[in-house]
């Protein structure tokens, strides 16, 4: 029988904060490591500079040494380096539009950067693209308070822009981790997933419009306050989830579910997988329209926190732990609920220990333990992470089909996601990057994936780092068809070479 | 205060179904009406009927006299005729296919049909168009029990498709008036939104794949059983709302919801849209999570059903009314959430009468009221229909704008809709078509519409009876890369001509 007691302190009061992880040295330069050709685009010169400085001013243009771009180069893993020499942080759509156009004529490649915590290489150079931040354009436009839905620029940050909404009584249909961090645009450029998918959906259906503006500079107004609106082609589709290279995304709207009133998060041990999928589909049906977040952490996991990170986990010792959270609107009603499903699921032998809470600064204590995983999977040295959708019912299989693969070449072979999603992220992490390792897992990985009918990427995309593996979950029709868009779009690929469609 | 009694029973038991309705005597010509000239496609041949007989079967092809097909040449609401000589009801993705390969070699212009229940000309042919119609697509080929996503042909009958699910304990995230006769690949391709866009959201959120078939024969396979799927360009979504004009929608995967163990409605009568809107606010705060509908219908859109169908309403004598339902998981929990929100609009004065009920026979009686509104105004003679989506504070104004513009030209001036997602319908009927009033009406209210910062189409989509007006709600950029990709997927635009782009 689970004692229900209240969750007790977890870690300390410097909980780190998801960008102040960082891998030690600096990776191989990508271009180096993947062996990459630079396509055919034209070197940067000092007149280029001089035009762009003439239009964004002095102080938004950065192009000193490489060291001094490195946080621009590098992305947030250390897996990847570019060998860009110049950033430009424009401050307004009309600024992108003209160096677009420029970039365009002169065929210079540009990598759109946001707040660069993407996990596929997407959101740094590969080559030495021209870097464009999109960090200056962080206006939020206009919140309407009865209908929940907010304009914004696209580089305001995930957790600003949530913390402004909740003013008004509303909150960002989307939470992950890197929120402290990176922007509402790139999470939408990008199809960002996260902890809440299972209640709020995708982006597709919460965004209601874009800006965009295209490779030839063009600005394409997609912007709605509305809902609904069935005027013709949905073209916004084609830059959620695009990364950057069918145009770049500088505004977006957004509906925005009202702010619950009451959450609770439920953190639950559990002794096999077979327990974690019926306590899955108990919370299903109990837990109904207020379930949240359903999310599956395995022991190995866990471990990176609690051993790299020095994080406390409320319980111990069990091979699966999971993490349920609901969000209604009468704490009442949902406490009951909430006991009702937890008295089941104990009753039933499912659930072996737990936890749960319904205050804030405890609930965030719990979610740090889940947010920082792969952060605190780094610090063993190298992460391969793999971001993959997988039929239920083979979900976990992987994980230990991957562990019998690599024997010792890993430190750690581990397995967490949103179960509630069918969305795994399976790791592996090495002291330091391995090619014999990287060769172990991939085209490994995928190949297993695209076998059990899976997709290779979930929601973290394609990237560079993915770019190759597209045919595992595309068809031979589907890339013609993107290439197609892509040459509509861009003719000069000039926007995020090397990226999704290599 | 309000009483709040059971419903009484209302109408009886031979309440008309949605296909049943029908004006007097055949609209004239579309061709003709609207003065349309053909566009430069091939004539049929006998040649062409012999190799569609040999490819689909002689028994799967209609060819009599026009007479013979009125039933596909006219739309549902006696608005548009075309003059189709050929109906084709292919069998599977393969024979369409084959059929689009062969069109598209021959320049023959084809209609995709599926329930015919469109309201904008969208779903019958404008000149001669082959009609392709979808009616033998009719499969379900999966539903996974635990995921609650179903994998289905797109000429399935939505309120089959619903029934089906049901069993499996989930509901299609998508309920209108036309369930009855719509094909689901209908619903996908017109993106339709209905009674319950306020709780699940629109099909680019719970559509996951389709299978297309392209102008030139190709077969798209972008099916999904998964939630999330962030391999490259979300293609789906350019067929979902784009009305068959990029390519035939021939199969369908979506995410569907889990069924509602308590479900209820309340039928409310109020003075003024004011206290509609306080109502509204209200119902979002105090229903929270489980509101699933939040309707509005003035006195003179209600009294076409009441006195044209000779319905019954449970309360009578109010400028407005609303239908607000709710489903949750647990029937107490809703009861007590409805009940302190019934209490406290009562309180407040803004409900002034009403009455509620859990019994789905009741519900369903009450629903029919709102369901029949625009085929009871066909009744009057000629219905003018407008489907916008305009900001809360202004939502009900057009209809006095209008009325006052048109005075006694119109039998009825009025409006009903989805108030929760911002979604007007607005009406005007007459005895017979009337070109002058037609010229009253457009494109005024679209202009008017396009000042108030509104969609021009909120949910019924552009079709042939408002491809004219498209400029209103997007931009020159947006319409010509619209055409971009209409060219890209059917440069010989054989597909749906004359509807949305034309």
């Amino acid at each position: 029988m689970l004692r229900l007691r209240n969750v007790t302190k977890i870690g300390n009061s410097l909980i780190p904060t998801f960008r102040s992880f960082s891998s030690p040295g600096l990776p191989e330069l990508t271009q180096v490591r993947h062996n990459v050709k630079r396509g055919d685009y034209a070197e940067l010169t000092g007149n280029d500079v001089t035009f762009f400085e003439s239009l964004i001013g002095a102080t938004n243009l950065l192009q000193d040494g490489p060291d001094d771009l490195q946080g621009y180069n590098v992305d947030f893993w250390h897996s990847v380096r570019g060998s860009s020499k110049l950033v430009l942080k424009p401050g307004s759509t009309g600024e992108i539009s003209e160096i677009l156009k420029y970039c365009n004529h002169r065929r210079l490649a540009v990598c759109v950067q946001g707040g660069n915590t993407g996990l596929v290489g997407g959101s740094v150079p590969v080559c030495d693209e021209i870097i464009l931040s999109m960090a200056r354009l962080n206006k939020i436009l206009s919140i309407d308070d009865i209908t929940g839905i907010v304009a914004c620029e696209s580089g305001v940050i995930l957790e600003n822009l949530d913390a402004k909404i909740r003013e008004a009584g509303y909150v960002v249909p989307l939470d992950l981790g890197a929120k402290s961090s990176c922007h509402i645009g790139g999470n939408v450029s990008t199809n960002a997933g996260g902890l809440r998918v299972i209640r709020y959906g995708n982006l597709h259906g919460s965004v209601l419009g874009v800006e965009a503006v295209l490779a030839n500079g063009q600005i394409l107004d997609l912007m709605s306050d509305f809902k609904k609106d069935n005027t013709g082609y949905h073209l916004k589709h084609l830059f959620i989830g695009s990364e950057g290279t069918l145009g770049v995304v500088t505004k977006v709207a957004i509906l925005c579910p009202a702010v619950s009133d009451s959450v609770h998060l439920a953190f639950l041990g559990l002794n096999s997988f077979e327990a974690v999928l019926q306590t899955f589909k108990n919370a299903k049906r109990y837990l109904g329209e207020i379930l949240s977040s359903c999310e599956m952490i395995d022991s190995i996991s866990l471990a990176a926190s609690v051993d790299n990170l020095k994080l406390k986990s409320p319980i111990a010792g069990y091979p699966f732990y999971m993490l349920i959270e609901t969000s209604g609107s009468n704490n009442e009603h949902d406490m009951e609920k909430l006991n009702k499903f937890l008295q089941l699921v104990m009753d039933k032998g499912d659930v072996i220990d737990g936890t749960y809470t319904g205050e804030p600064s405890k609930m965030q204590e719990i979610w740090k333990l889940r947010e920082v995983l792969a952060p605190a999977m780094t610090k063993d040295g190298y992460l391969f992470t793999y971001d993959l959708s997988l039929p239920l019912r083979s979900f976990y299989d992987i994980v230990k089909v991957v562990e019998a693969r690599v024997g010792h070449m890993a430190k750690r072979v581990c397995g967490f996601g949103h179960l509630g999603d069918l969305n795994l992220h399976l790791n592996v992490t090495c002291g330091e990057y391995s090619n014999d390792l990287y060769h172990q897992l991939e085209p490994f990985v995928f190949e297993l994936t695209s076998k059990l009918g899976g997709s290779v990427s979930a929601e973290h995309g394609m990237g560079f780092l993915k770019s190759n593996y597209l045919k595992y979950s595309k068809s031979t029709e589907a890339i013609a068809m993107m290439r197609d868009i892509k040459h509509m779009l861009d003719p000069n690929k000039i926007l995020n070479p090397y990226k999704i469609l290599n």
